[in-house]
């Protein structure tokens, strides 16, 4: 049992260390603490009040809350995709939200959806392989160890963060380690 | 030698870091700080000033300020053991404190205390082998490779933190980092 | 291409991020948010707007923006080298910034721009083997896993941070993790 104030302290720590802030609108914040409850009531895990989760933690993985495009998003459009989670300057009302478009890639929403996507080009399409259903083992998730080639920062993910959460270096910054762990995945 | 305003200044960043904040209560923090200079000079680490440190790092450990339990304390009753960092209601004076019950397992008191730790049962204290001497072997101290399901947060620790310190995941978001260090411990 | 503001968002969520603030005068702040966007477009990465970097980004890493010494400068003078990030107190106009001296190794420095290091005492002078050219092998840059002691994490890196980005441990507190990457560095 998760009550809302414990969904608001949550957030309220994970903005203040990420650097980021909460929407000011109260009324609105409330509502978005109220999807996160629910999901994770019925799921186990606070996945995106915005979003469709799958109810299978892996394919849902980035888009739990603090959904991995939290970050970037807040960085280029002021605000997340939900506007949970806002800007310096959204959150002062020095500026405003601009519309916020789905960074989840479309590869990970056919995987998680179990959808085909329709192929990149004319010629690919007529007898394109994407067009027969996903192989089952297409959707094993494959982690690895990667480092923060400025700061350092050490995670496993099946593929690197899109900003350094400790010194907020881009992604490019990311490069695998040189070590393998078994049987990873 | 280490001044009041080293102590104070690493407190601040701290807070920010983590998404906590100080007690607002200046003199009483003032003393807390106090506490942790002595014991930084005592040891040559800030063990928790409302605890009684061992003096041996290994043991103590978990109870370094800041602690182990600080992030779940501040997030259930809105206050770390010491009441040094609080949540932001608290911080702004919107709630109270309210009582915060030791949360260092017992288990881990008694490694720490060389104590023997009550048996379970009637039947088991009637002929159990924890009334023996714990044996030497016991206090050792196994390290592993963790990392958070969520973030991919990577750490090397005798068993997972309550709360991951990058996206706030709780602990059952931990698991072993398939891949074993050599020696470890 | 990389815009001031885009700059500036950076800034203010990495000293959120990290415990620290932003330099209060405007007009000095904005002159170095326009040094590091010259030197992000310059090099690819944004190097620090006060130091002379070298264009290749192993022998610059720790002097990228926020460099390796931010935090433990911050600590003890108020204020990083460039004076962009400050104290809570600097901030707040409660302290003054002290002058902070340059903190980067004498050996990193003639690594970086291929210097010889004075030899450190009269007699090395004569006949000291560090007045020829510094052999290529030396710049080789060899990264290893350290670790917290006090919270566990983990980075790769060629020498362990000062401060603890996690729970602000000091330097000492860190120590090689017991595994071996392989082709490390």
């Amino acid at each position: 049992m998760i009550t809302i104030d414990q969904v608001r302290q949550r957030a309220e720590m994970d903005a203040r260390t990420n650097g980021c802030y909460l929407n000011p609108d109260k009324d609105f914040l409330n509502d978005l603490f109220v999807g996160l409850k629910t999901n994770e009531e019925r799921y186990g895990y606070p996945s995106c009040p915005c979003r469709l989760a799958t109810g299978k933690f892996e394919l849902d993985r980035d888009i739990n809350c603090p959904c991995d495009y939290r970050d970037p998003d807040v960085k280029e459009f002021g605000a997340c995709y939900c506007a949970l989670y806002v800007s310096r300057d959204v959150s002062e009302g020095k500026t405003q939200i601009k519309p916020v478009p789905e960074r989840r890639p479309k590869e990970i929403q056919a995987r998680a959806y179990g959808l085909k996507l329709e192929a990149p080009t004319p010629q690919a399409t007529a007898s394109s392989p994407t067009t027969a259903p996903m192989p089952a083992q297409e959707t094993k998730i494959r982690l690895k160890l990667y480092y923060c080639k400025q700061c350092g920062y050490v995670c496993f993910r099946e593929s690197p963060p899109y900003i350094c959460p400790i010194c907020k270096a881009k992604m490019e910054m990311f490069t695998e380690l040189p070590i393998q762990p078994e049987n990873a995945g």
